[in-house]
């Protein structure tokens, strides 16, 4: 490999190996699996720092194209080929979850960077179990019956008075209960997309999503991310090149920029939306984090073309399996015919201790409790990062994550 | 319609019937909504007895190829296109499920033919609550954290332990704990099978798995359900006919006849298996209700083109969704990598419930209360049946089923 760098650039040559590496694995396939050129040799036959390869191969693996095996060096990853826009292959999909697997597998020292994942020593217990005994004492259909297909109706309508002041107005009978945000994910897939179609993607984004989509043979591009949401000019250029059928938008506290979404680029994306038939995933799992509800596209859309996905996985409990899906009125029998068909039901029991910690409050004052913490600790991040000479991404108003634009993703 | 009917044929009216318009489906397409005529109709216009319609049409209804409308009449399934093999169509699917749905919203005085459910009264909470109440209690990462992407190391070991008396030999590692039996159905075909693919099932079968493969447009054979496990006849024929990657089969007290498949059968079916190059789903999920076990296929093969499924949904409860896949050695990272990408984990609350009951043995002395109470209804079933004049299928040793060959589906 033969990278042009240029020293009197005033792009740091970090970037400009990051842009080489990016070009090389464009030209000479994607298709995942071909070993990169070592650090050493890179600095060498560039008579470049080491430091600036590593910055480079750093930033290549955070984004999905490149894979770190340690002790062995860098591939170009599986998931490349669909990150530089080409069908996504159909097999090696190991390669695509391995970063998570380890991180599945990982122990509670390790930093799980990307996860959005609350430290354990953050968990609350009491109201939890406080509500699984109640639950155990008190239901038996609770402990023993499947779920009804749609979700208990107690539930739903809970969960409406919650998007009340996100001022989403989804009715219960809109509202369908899962087994959590990436389970959401799945049966939307399903029920939108054939193998070959288009979906965009924010750049960086949640990288499991890519994983499934490549699963479900569906031809992923990706939209840049900005502090205030998707790239709108990009997004149009975009879409004068391709016909996506869906676009995929994580709108407060965005995994993994921490950037949230604006009421002007929220109005324009659904302008957009509507002009080229395009339907939305509103991935909203973190909106609990946020004090100060910001603007949905649920809201401004009123539930037209747009999905709305929630989650108790990442406040509350990843155990559980909780989530739910807010979708316009006339997909949800389709919906839920998916649901039992891949799956019959939820559960029952975990639907239950959710409804319990909504109808008695514990819920809304352990998110508040949360907030605060959340808060506080981004606050100290951000003063940590700038203190050792990093530039952020955006600076994040609350939820887990803050992203960065240069500097190492490691620890 | 015109059917043809003999009055002086050896075979029943009903009979005649049902298969004049099972032909009549088949010549004029089976792509589903199609009204047919009213049994007042059928009856004037072939002089024949309205109880003879109305048997032909019950049977048909319960082969899942038509569908009744109360207040409205009858129909052709969507799901008719599966079962007269046909290429699965693709809308609809609210069509498949609806018989499903109905007995799910339905009350406790609802009697839920073909579901495999206990009932209310049946199911004892001492034990489970119990274990409930221990891992609220002792478990932080119990009701915290997800999964580990294979299902927790202990559980396996447990699972493992069990079907050694079944003579299955499976390692732990090649056990991956699943969300129950429709979600391991779900990923086996979405990891063994392309759309267009040809699949074997047996007929009558497991109704949810026909709505499965048409949602994944797989080419759907059935193969008749004998007495003693599927008709090898007729699947030497279809096996020369087509070119199915799997077969899918209900080897103990098979719902909806409650036949159990015998060691002769079994290992006609694998030689064919080997043969043709054939995999195989072995559904299990009543596995616990069998006193003496009997013949299994993944016993005979060594797990070696066999999947094998459990549950404890069917035994302990329905609401916690476990289940597990014991698989091919080879297979299992793979089938890991697609249960991450579409669900992330099972529920860790719920397996370790699980692991509880079986490491205290509290689920062994259930399932053992279990099968006394299921056979002795069985006997009691047996007998009204025969005092009431029908004829069943075949004299289940156990299980959950029984299935008739005249006579009404219906109370």
């Amino acid at each position: 490999m033969k990278l042009e760098v240029n020293r009197h650039s005033a792009t740091p040559i970090a970037q400009q190996v990051e842009a080489g590496i990016r070009a090389w694995i464009e030209v000479h396939g994607a298709g995942g699996g071909r070993r990169l050129p070592s650090i050493r040799h890179l600095a060498t036959t560039h008579h470049i720092s080491r430091n600036a390869v590593i910055e480079a191969y750093e930033r290549l693996v955070a984004s999905g194209l490149v894979r770190s095996r340690p002790g062995s060096g860098f591939y170009v990853a599986d998931s490349a080929a669909a990150l530089v826009s080409q069908p996504a292959a159909t097999s090696g999909l190991e390669e695509v979850t391995n970063g998570l697997w380890g991180l599945f597998s990982a122990n509670e020292h390790t930093l799980k960077l990307g996860c959005g994942w609350l430290p354990s020593d953050w968990r609350e217990g009491d109201d939890l179990t406080h509500a699984i005994r109640q639950v155990a004492r008190k239901s038996r259909s609770g402990i023993f019956e499947y779920s009804t297909p749609q979700g208990p109706q107690d539930l739903r309508g809970l969960i409406q008075e919650r998007l009340r002041p996100l001022a989403i107005t989804a009715d219960a009978q809109q509202i369908v209960m899962t087994g959590g945000g990436s389970h959401s994910l799945d049966l939307l897939v399903r029920m939108l997309l054939e193998p070959g179609d288009v979906v965009f993607v924010e750049s960086p984004g949640y990288y499991n999503l890519f994983g499934l989509l490549h699963l479900q043979r569906i031809r992923v591009i990706g939209v840049p991310r900005l502090a205030d949401g998707p790239d709108i000019e990009r997004l149009e250029v975009l879409l004068a090149q391709h016909r996506p059928k869906l676009f995929y938008i994580n709108s407060v506290f965005h995994n993994p920029t921490g950037s949230t979404l604006t009421p002007a680029v929220a109005h324009r994306v659904l302008q957009l939306a509507e002009l080229h038939d395009l339907q939305i995933i509103e991935d909203d799992i973190y909106a609990d984090f946020q004090h100060t509800p910001t603007t949905r596209l649920a809201a401004l859309d009123g539930l037209n073309r747009v999905f709305y996905l929630g989650s108790f996985s990442k406040s509350l409990s990843s155990s559980l399996r909780v989530g739910f899906i807010a979708a316009p009125p006339e997909q949800v029998q389709r919906l839920v015919d998916i649901k039992m068909l891949t799956s019959i039901s939820a559960s029952r029991f975990a639907e239950q201790v959710v409804t319990t910690l909504l109808q008695n409050g514990s819920y809304r004052k352990l998110i508040e409790r949360l907030r605060i913490k959340l808060a506080n600790q981004m606050a100290v991040a951000l003063t940590m990062l700038k203190n050792a000479g990093w530039e952020v991404y955006t600076q994040p108003a609350g939820g887990m994550f803050v992203g960065k634009t240069t500097g190492s993703n490691y620890p």
